[in-house]
């Protein structure tokens, strides 16, 4: 049993479903503290909250390297698991952490205790071989990135960056492999922006039209336009920016019932060629343009998920690969495809590089989550290898 | 007390809420009885049924005239009415048939029974003025307008054409007037198409909208074009076909799923310049080339609530017209505008001539509906004008 397994044994075993933590931090704060890092707890939010504002707790552990100057690396992550759904569909019992066929299985396995164990038993590889490394280790774990995402790493960063914390590397542990361990690494994430738009007309029986100012048909033709533009056409590293519309709900039921009014969910999904700001405005443009002459008003309100992020080819992606490489010898691609992640609050509010590396993903939300054992003992190596070359 | 009043206030008393007839068919049998109709129930439905296909009665009542080549006038009417709603906010008991302000007020004052009762009046003042009058007079009365309209008129009507009945004129005592007592009357309506449209994609996650395929992106164009189109542009007697969307539905309430299907209701009111099969080729031809190269598909389940009717000017319409002149000086107004009537089932089964005339529809369907007793006695007069100009 290598200590990355015993680690990840330990804790897989805890149900720690999200935003629950399940004593998942105080075992890794354990653990580090033993390393030599100043392990400190972070809770967020209202603890008499049992909603959006619910209390959660984060661990925010640092070790100081030599020397000042010397690059500050710090790898996130998060200890809770999404809904095991029905366990009586699983092989073995979602928290179990059951090894059988060289793998390890149970919720979390994947996404992403493991990894958290990985980079734990990393450190204490690498400390014991650089007692004296120069730069800052440091480790953000939050019990809340399934769920909400509220009092989690978000909170967390800007509690660090108003204390003046600096950090120049962040490794995300989520599962970014796809078919070998290290094929794929998010250099970046796109941005996610939410629309709930209103649109207003006036009710009115469908045999007299002209006394109603039906919402469906002002909506129509702008609709139209909103999908049918193309809003850049992506760059180096980012496809091009996409818009869906998720709902549309109008009408009484009733099939002779002009509506009062009409309510569209969309979402961008959008690369470093745009900002909030302007699909914002590009959107206004497009429903200002078919409304102006039209009795029924529109209403748009904006939710920002997350900004872009995107981290250039340079010293950390070049590490990140180059200790793959090493490794496993797999060429990482780079890939800025998918969700979002925490990335998204630490790039821009620590002003930091973000790289994302993990297990491989394929199992990652569903029954019988695993990771294959030797997996697990290679992104421990990679991790290794990463501190060796950026912070030794 | 006119004959007119007593029989209006006989019918308002008794609370006919459709599909209900409380025995208003029965009322009035006895008194056609007296002048000479042969008196006929017509039940369809199902006595055990107590939704769409419940039983309804139907009064079809015959008195045949001396010559067997003059035309048939016929009067449609129903006595059901609509509920009353929140019997608090009458200012009389909406079954009271209180008489105020120079008024009859009453659920069913305007909507319709009065108007049954100016006709029954009008016959017997022209059949005591004229006992041999050459045509054929009937009235054909159902208790089923207002509801589902399934076991009413129109299987009264298919059951007489299907036995050879022949009628010329119909005279429905429908409320067609606007400001004053024959102001309006109404020499067609709009045919009613309804469409079902579901539009099915695949579903997925908003990050990856290449895996899934978005049924509201496909929908876009095609709801475009589709309110876009002008589908006539009317002619003398009909504006033009008018297209609405009623309901839009689409989406499972997440905002980061792309949803499998969207459903759109979709209504014509439409003129005799198209017809139910044409409108059906053109909506398909649009949705064809929009869907044409679409991973999604399409599909509309079609019903058709009524093919329009006219009747142009002639020799009915203009006895209409003349007989209001000649009792209140107005000179009326054809119109085709407004919902479905009965007519919709009379005019093509029995290929006849249908004009719709009647009191003020001001407070139809309204707490504290209302009919000006001045106006019943000149309905009556009308009626028996036209009586008199078509079959004596
Ligand atoms: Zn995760
Ligand atoms: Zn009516």
């Amino acid at each position: 049993m290598t200590p990355t397994l015993q680690l990840s044994i330990d804790l897989l075993r805890l149900p720690s479903i999200t935003p629950d933590n399940s004593n998942c931090l105080q075992l890794i704060a354990d653990y580090l503290d033993k390393l030599g890092f100043e392990c400190e707890f972070m809770h967020f939010g209202d603890p008499s909250d049992t909603g959006k504002n619910a209390q959660v707790n984060n661990l925010y552990a640092k070790k100081r390297g030599s020397n000042p100057t010397a690059p500050h690396l710090c790898f996130a992550g998060h200890t809770d698991v999404v809904p095991v759904g029905d366990e009586s569909l699983w092989t073995y019992p979602p928290f179990s952490a059951t090894i059988a066929d060289g793998k390890l299985w149970g919720r979390g396995a994947a996404d992403m205790k493991t990894a958290i164990a990985c980079f734990v038993v990393a450190c204490e590889q690498f400390i014991a071989k650089n007692p004296n490394h120069k730069g800052d280790i440091s480790l953000l774990i939050t019990a809340d990135e399934e769920g909400v995402a509220i009092n989690g790493t978000h909170k967390v960063v800007q509690a660090l960056a108003q204390r003046g914390e600096q950090m120049n590397y962040c490794l995300v542990g989520e599962p970014s492999s796809t078919n070998t361990l290290g094929d794929v690494i998010k250099n970046g994430r796109r941005g996610s922006l939410n629309a709930k738009l209103t649109v207003t007309g006036k009710q009115g029986h469908i045999a007299y039209p002209h006394l109603a100012i039906n919402p469906m048909h002002a909506l129509a033709p702008a609709l139209a336009e909103l999908v049918a533009t193309a809003w850049d056409t992506g760059n180096e590293y980012f496809p091009a920016t996409s818009m869906q519309i998720s709902n549309i709900n109008s009408g009484t039921g009733a099939t002779n019932v002009i509506a009062q009014d009409a309510q569209v969910l969309f979402n961008f999904r959008y690369c470093t060629e745009n900002t909030a700001d302007s699909l914002k405005a590009k959107t206004h443009e497009i429903f200002d343009k078919h409304f102006n002459n039209s009795k029924a008003s529109y209403q748009i309100d904006w939710s920002l998920s997350g900004e872009p992020f995107l981290t250039k080819k340079g010293q950390f992606v070049d590490a990140v690969v180059s200790a793959i490489k090493q490794v496993t010898g797999t060429t990482a691609q780079l890939s800025t495809s998918g969700g979002t992640s925490d990335g998204r609050f630490i790039a821009p509010i620590m002003n930091a590089e973000v790289v994302e590396l993990g297990v491989k993903n394929a199992t990652i939300h569903q029954i019988d989550e695993c990771v294959a054992i030797d997996d697990l003992e290679n992104l421990t190596k990679i991790y290794e290898q990463i501190l060796s070359q950026l912070i030794a």
